[in-house]
């Protein structure tokens, strides 16, 4: 799995108690997911569908940079199922993983319409000359 | 099943294909949910532990009022689980559903602790005067 | 009056006194008074005309948990009035109250059009088999 | 009265009506009066006390620059009262406005505690060099 | 130059290390000088084209009022450009300059188009009876 | 240079004029620019010192998929510079550039002082397993 965005915990980001807010960790999930999602099938028209059990492994705290991975998992005819994984960017601890979240394709009039893919595509690969700069 | 905190949906918080952000949705479930936690176990220390599969049945637009409902379904030694359901407050029509949060009440040090509960109470009930006044 | 919405005092509504901010209570109190209009009135498109005087009577900090009333108190024939009120809900102690918030229904042009009710209506009720299952 | 914060009205600022939110507009104005009242009584520590009734004259809409005005029209022994007017720049038509907004000086305790101010004053003045460099 | 626009550093603007975050100054800045080309060139479709060095001299902190002022330096055909300098109010100490800031005219197509102006205008200034009240 | 954070523009990050506001962009950039300095450093008290000429390439619009991509260019003894690119994800084209952010490696008491790194470390590197997986 490769892990993509970034974010830095802020005072914006926190519950009264102090740690990173459930409630945005699951927007930022949610936006990653769509944007996986978005760039796989080639259309900007997708809508999440169904998301599987998660399970809220350690938490975070102010300051704390966590970084999100999303893999394809299996390319139904009209559907994607992505894997979901974020922890910690520098104690590589796993906050939060869910296995399924499920996108539908979706033709202009919003109706399922199929997406031809069959399995990850490399074309919108981000990582130019990895060997010289492979790097954050 | 009580259905109290309501929304109007907002431009900031739609996607941009023009519908509800599953994201946003996805917070104010967590707030909503967090408020329930906190007032049936008198406890302000409670965090997201578990959230079982969510089905994005229909979604919200633009102007919608939509209303979060959330009831406990069991309580555990040191934990509550709750169902939620979230829904169109003027077409009734629901929008998604959520058959387990699961929470954790923590002590000060932040580990685990009984709650001593074993059933919903009504000391904090919010409708006052039902009978004369009972409206949206 | 009934007590709907509820929030969870975050870091974010905090001023930099480390109380909840005037301002973001305000905002809050206009959605929830919008919301109640446009249920009665069974109308999208209302304006808020005018809020009366506003006494602040006590302050929220960070992690309380605080819930907002909305009552109608007089039908005009373009117009609804509403009373506030905004407490604490663990110790129910009042936050704020204002008298009057008048909201105008508008037509599709933005001028006001008579909405043709006189009373609380109970149609778009939330509370679901208040008996069995009436809490928070 | 002096006009200074402006504002530029984005899509995050509209209600689902694609006005401007009043809510929105009642946290800018909480904010400007805030300001004031520290810059005017030279102490950080104040809190909203009481807003007088506020008249909703026109709205405004996305794209429109809008300027925020306050002067205090009365320093009393531990408070001070403001009044604002809220205006479209370009074309001077008033959105809004309220006659009084009273603040209270607080000590490090949170108790009301005498300012010592009997009028406005100039010390903190923004308006550099006006007659070389006087404009928006 | 004219400081106009004031913020209040509220917890929502600071970064983990507690003070207030570069990036939310930067939108502040941006906002500040898209309305002030707007109000110059009477056009409201202006973009972003050239921020040249900007010099973080200072840092900000929660509770910090903090004020924006810009001025127009030059205008070009299609373009105006801006000095920009951000201070403490209360201290003066300035936080932040940036010597120019250009923004270019559109026509509702979107290409750069002349806008006819050679100089600071004072039509929409928003100073009224500056020596009476010249305050705040 | 490798692009890691992606954002999906939303109602929320746009200016009136319905295209990204740069204000919004900024702020992104400078997040993303504090985490990667805060990885090569290994520290989290790093602050924004200087940002060279930026210029505006080309616009981004809702539903666009942009990516943002930060490279270390020069060690000094308590500073890091670093160069910044913004793209538009799916059709590769440059959004923004900016030759040098600058940030200050500071201990606890807030003074600048050495880092001691000279090169771009591999330690945090985020692409696991990238032959078998490397992808968005």
């Amino acid at each position: 799995m490769n892990f993509h965005t970034r974010k830095w915990v802020k005072p914006e980001d926190l519950n009264p108690n102090g740690s990173l807010f459930g409630g945005t960790l699951l927007r930022w999930i949610d936006e990653e997911a769509v944007i996986y999602a978005i760039v796989q099938l080639g259309n900007p028209h997708v809508v999440t569908k169904f998301i599987s059990e998660i399970n809220f492994v350690s938490s975070a705290k102010q300051g704390d940079i966590i970084e999100l991975g999303i893999t394809a998992t299996e390319f139904g005819r009209t559907s994607i199922t992505m894997r979901c994984e974020v922890r910690n960017k520098i104690t590589r601890k796993t906050i939060l993983s869910i296995d399924k979240l499920v996108f539908v394709n979706l033709d202009a009039e919003g109706t399922p319409t199929p997406h031809g893919k069959t399995e990850i595509t490399y074309a919108y690969m981000s990582v130019d000359k990895f060997t010289k700069d492979g790097t954050s």
